[in-house]
């Protein structure tokens, strides 16, 4: 059989999970992980353990392989236009990827496209924070972008302009809130600067909620959009993923998804294209961040769509045809589960399968440390207060924050 | 964390299944394969290459493995007791697996605990075979077997209660046809007695149809039953299953979950069983065969049920509380994807996938050869014919006897 050898750099559970869907598949799974105890390193059969940053590690390691594609954002673009030059398809490529790697690169790109952002500029050092917000202030007393009022220093419905607090981001290499900070003031904004890498200030945008818009696109153009969903963080973490987003308009949803197919067509995105987005109060819709690769915010269609965000990936990147996006259930909730105080989880794990006999389960292989992403779980059902409960309770049991 | 190891022997597409499904669940998985060429080898990490039949093989893949399951019903019972007296916990058990491994010891034991069972006996030659038959002739123009009818030529509503033709099967060793033969006269029963073998004869059951009830059984007596599905076979091969078995009543559907259940219980079944069954013009179910591992009549669950065979399987074996075994659809089929004349499967795989968005492949990896099975796929949905028409035309194109 002339099935093809997908190659995947990093050994995180996102890489664990593409293995996982791509054994029905049929397809070969090749791995470079940094060590033998990574995630997806437990359970691929075919590992090479090497420094993804080293591009002769990852020539030998593409040898062999008919694509390339990433559990994570951190190969050097350099790196990826040498594979491509060896004759190795990579995907995305490098030109695409390089705005999920580099957030100042990444504005520019949207605003050259007119996507809608939150306002935004690169910033040299405190006192040019201070500047920034300074506009932003000054911009929202005027009334001028889309009329919106000042900041409310209650914060309930009131939508702010500009002022602080300011988000400061590293340009490349955060993530889970790592590399970004929230700043009230000048003094507070020296941090960032410290690494000596490009610093993205962003207003603090006063949304409703955070959204995700899921697409996945093939070297062909093909594209499918999963169910845009609604995405809550606890500590600049995601916690709880409800699938599709209640409450959210048809006419806002077919916005949020097309935005998304766009951005996947414009960039030449192949793969699975998270869409990070903030709902705000006058009904826009904000590009927060941008991931290609399977995402967080698309766990739960390993349970709640015909086809996941994980096989949808394979087949993109390989330029198969896309399977069905679409839900199996009514409603679909992921709760992430978090490392707790207790090392050992099996026996809570044990008691949640014993509580709910529908729970999914998702493990990664991971030892637990306080606030590491170690798995997640999945539920479905008609009554989402109900799916939430159940999501919510196993994911607070396991870490230990629930005790009955 | 300590998430336990279970220990998988055979390297066929069920350990290839039984991996995918443990790797949500956190578990560590190690295979015990014949070649690292094998469904299973090319998937799983922690593979060990060797011979099942020697004990010394056996003992060493089992150090580390905190429980020890199947891919096939062929380790000898002796090496299993011995794995035992090594105080390395055998799922099933080999007083249990026996009868999945012995028909003669099956049948005997299914007799004494009042399970409806073809007429069967062990028989010695070919004469003894001719006597075999004329039993169930005389038995049944006596009207003592429950009031059967007389053979029926035309075979149609008819239903036979003896003579020929008659089943032959070895005890040991038969799979998917093999070890089975269909003989119409003592001449023609020459055969099965070349090996040496002890031969079962069994009368040719007329039924209506062929059901499975599969049920998981865990160490300290959970259990779960699946909805009973019928299974259609073409050659002996199992070719489609529909879960559920169309127009089954209520009743009949929960009398052979009950027989499955009780077989579990009284033979001391760990893990998933399967209870291959006739379902006869009088509304009888008779056992036909039993197998203890993940079955090809419970790959639809894969898809259709809340839990998968597959990853109950698991739970059993490491005495987990058990999933729900509920169906996701209204109907789910599973059809098996035999290997045609085309050695390279990929090209019709892609049609396929571009044909049905919804449907879900599972490759096993395996070299297409004529008839081997090298694959399956479910599809599921409201309407019956359209659900089976859609698996029948991927299988038949997958194979190459559809070409369109």
């Amino acid at each position: 059989m002339t099935f093809p050898v997908v190659g995947m750099v990093g050994g995180g559970q996102l890489a664990r999970m593409t293995h996982e869907a791509g054994i029905p598949l049929g397809i070969k799974f090749k791995l470079l992980s940094d060590t033998p105890q990574d995630s997806a390193a437990q359970v691929v059969s075919d590992v090479v353990i090497g420094d993804y940053r080293d591009l002769e590690t990852l020539r030998e390691f593409a040898r062999g392989c008919d694509v390339i594609t990433f559990d994570h954002e951190h190969v050097p673009t350099e790196h990826l236009r040498a594979l491509e030059a060896d004759g190795i398809p990579v995907r995305p490529g490098p030109d695409a990827l390089v705005h999920a790697q580099d957030k100042g690169v990444m504005r520019a790109k949207l605003e050259a496209l007119g996507a809608p952002c939150p306002r935004h500029r690169i910033v040299t050092d405190p006192d040019d924070v201070a500047a920034f917000a300074a506009e932003g202030l000054a911009e929202g007393e005027q009334g001028k972008r889309g009329g919106r009022e000042a900041p409310s220093g209650k914060g309930g419905g009131g939508r702010r302009a500009g002022g602080f607090p300011v988000i400061l981001k590293t340009v490349r290499g955060g993530y889970d809130g790592k590399g970004v900070w929230f700043v009230r003031s000048a003094a507070d904004a020296a941090e960032p600067f410290k690494a000596g890498v490009p610093v993205l200030a962003e207003e603090k945008v006063d949304f409703v909620r955070e959204l995700a818009a899921n697409v996945v696109r093939s070297p062909h153009g093909q594209a499918v959009a999963y169910p845009v969903v609604e995405s809550q963080q606890v500590d600049g973490v995601c916690d709880t993923v409800i699938a599709p987003a209640p409450g959210l308009g048809e006419e806002l949803a077919g916005r949020a998804q097309e935005l998304a197919l766009r951005i996947a067509k414009e960039l030449d995105v192949v793969g699975h294209l998270a869409v990070e987005l903030f709902e705000t109060h006058d009904g826009r819709i904000l590009v927060n961040e941008l991931a290609m690769r399977p995402h967080n915010s698309g766990h739960w269609t390993q349970d709640g769509a015909i086809t996941s965000q994980f096989a949808n990936h394979v087949r993109a990147v390989l330029d198969l045809p896309l399977g069905d996006p679409r839900p199996r259930a009514r409603w679909t909730v992921m709760a992430n589960v978090l490392g707790g105080d207790y090392p050992d989880m099996y026996q809570p794990y044990l008691h949640c399968m014993a509580r709910d006999p529908q729970l999914k389960i998702h493990m990664y292989g991971k030892d637990v440390k306080p606030g590491r992403k170690v798995g997640h779980v999945n539920t479905y059902g008609d009554d989402l207060d109900e799916v939430l409960e159940r999501a919510r309770h196993a994911a607070g049991y396991l870490r230990g924050t629930i005790t009955e």
